[in-house]
């Protein structure tokens, strides 16, 4: 089973289809609903004492292992964010970390023999924690943030030297490398060490380097959009539930994983927050992914 | 056979690879070199007593028919322009548009009565003055550039209205729209009368919106650009080139004839000006879109 580490939110979001207060958010809850239309991720995280025991048990109901989550004295980590008009940009208004602030991940026992580990957006010494905690042999795909690339760079730059692979959004690989077009962004990172990058671009779809070379796949024609929040963490949850359920990794199933990326985030994007992944069936994934699949045949 | 009208042009290109003087451009030719590669393009146009008859030699060769390009006394329609380090933008240095000024199409004997007719890049009142000639039950598709949009605005509008199909590229359809997403731009400039619009979004791939929805398709991955003057214009000759020689048009046949603009293009950018398509053959183009296919097979 996929490992997944990173933050677990509540969010409150104001865009133009209205405003969600207090919804569980941040990279972890968006990747484990993901993956667990594949598989059943085991999750490494902090709440506090406001988290819904509905979501929890919701969680566990879908096969998610949360034993990892510790809940402790005190408030979620909370993020208040507005979305411009478009869509095209977000100011954050608060960011409390409460819990999250003296946070330290523990590997719960037999965790560290978990072959498929996710290192979603947290602070990248948060990441080498993880790391250290590790057997060897795993197979470790890391996310970041652009608020890493300017406040933790050295350490971020560590991380990146450690994993298997990278996924990142086209404003990060810009922001870590300069490169402006992401083709080049993503030589950049690869020569950082990682055996593939993977660059999500949005409505523009997403690319994946690898040893043998570029695949670039589009996006699912989606026109409306209710809110974008966590479409790029629920799209490396499909990734690596996808990967989990495969079995091996290959330019092969890293490309299958990419469409399952692909599909799921496009759900995401239909409701605010989880709820549309809340309801989502792998009947629904597949049904899609086949007019996807028709839309590519050529 | 399809019938090309637009602008020929002689052209100096500066840019990080160097710098080349009065090279044949102008949209007709990019298109008309493409379409070469699947049929026997008809070109409309105006040349002075300085362009190359060597050239001209050439296009006849390739099957391409020029008995519709007329020879004035003066100099061709000259452009120069320079590129910056990234080729994300370029500046206009020179634009002369001798006997081009004067130019009024007219459609030879017989010419009035080919079905597929593509009104590259020109004013809009020229594009307009074509139509006019026309027979009925043509199948018409234009190509328009910025300049027009703030210049012509209104016959720009005027001729957009009495097309089949709209091809051009992301920042045109979100000059003439307003709007920001290209899925969006395709859905307003659709509903001005085109059956089908195709955006091209350069490393980001191309875009056809028909009754039937949306097919987003990715570019070729390359790297290594030389220079990207008339990667549009090739486009649009290898789609409707492709077209010409399926003998239909319908979703499917649209979806393919994107792919051979795809292909086509990628190999535009490989040197400067025409060059590489005056080498090309069909033989490395279908090699080259077996690769995009394998990339595609999920």
């Amino acid at each position: 089973m996929s490992l997944v580490i990173g933050s677990i939110a509540l969010d409150t979001i104001a865009n133009r289809h209205g405003r969600r207060e207090r919804l569980v958010g941040g990279s972890t809850p968006y990747f484990a609903y993901a993956a667990s239309l594949f598989e059943k991720p085991k999750i490494i995280g902090v709440i506090g004492e406001d988290f819904p025991g509905e979501i929890l048990r919701e969680m566990e109901e879908k096969g998610m292992d949360t034993r990892g989550i510790l809940r402790e004295r005190g408030k979620t980590f909370f993020w208040e964010g507005a979305y411009s008009e478009d869509f095209h940009s977000r100011e954050t208004i608060t960011t409390e970390l409460n819990v999250f602030e003296s946070f330290r991940p523990t590997l719960p026992e037999g965790y560290q023999e978990e072959r498929n580990v996710f290192l979603a957006n947290i602070s990248p010494s948060l990441q080498r924690d993880v790391l250290d905690q590790l057997g060897k042999d795993r197979f470790i795909v890391m996310d970041t943030m652009n608020l890493w690339i300017n406040t933790a760079r050295k350490d971020l730059e560590e991380v990146i030297g450690r994993v298997n692979g990278f996924i990142l959004n086209d404003e990060e690989a810009s922001g870590i490398t300069g490169c402006r077009y992401v083709m080049d962004a993503a030589e950049a990172l690869k020569k950082r060490g990682p055996d593939f990058i993977i660059i999500k671009k949005g409505e523009h779809g997403s690319l994946l380097l690898t040893n043998q070379g570029f695949i670039l796949l589009p996006a699912f024609p989606k026109r409306e959009v209710v809110d974008p929040t966590g479409a790029g963490d629920s799209y490396a949850g499909a990734l690596m539930g996808y990967l989990q359920e495969a079995g091996e990794i290959s330019p092969l199933s890293l490309k299958r994983a990419m469409v399952y990326g692909t599909i799921v985030s496009s759900f995401t994007l239909e409701d605010f927050g989880l709820e549309r992944l809340r309801r989502l069936t792998r009947q629904e994934v597949e049904e899609r992914r086949n007019l996807y699949l028709e839309m590519l045949s050529l």
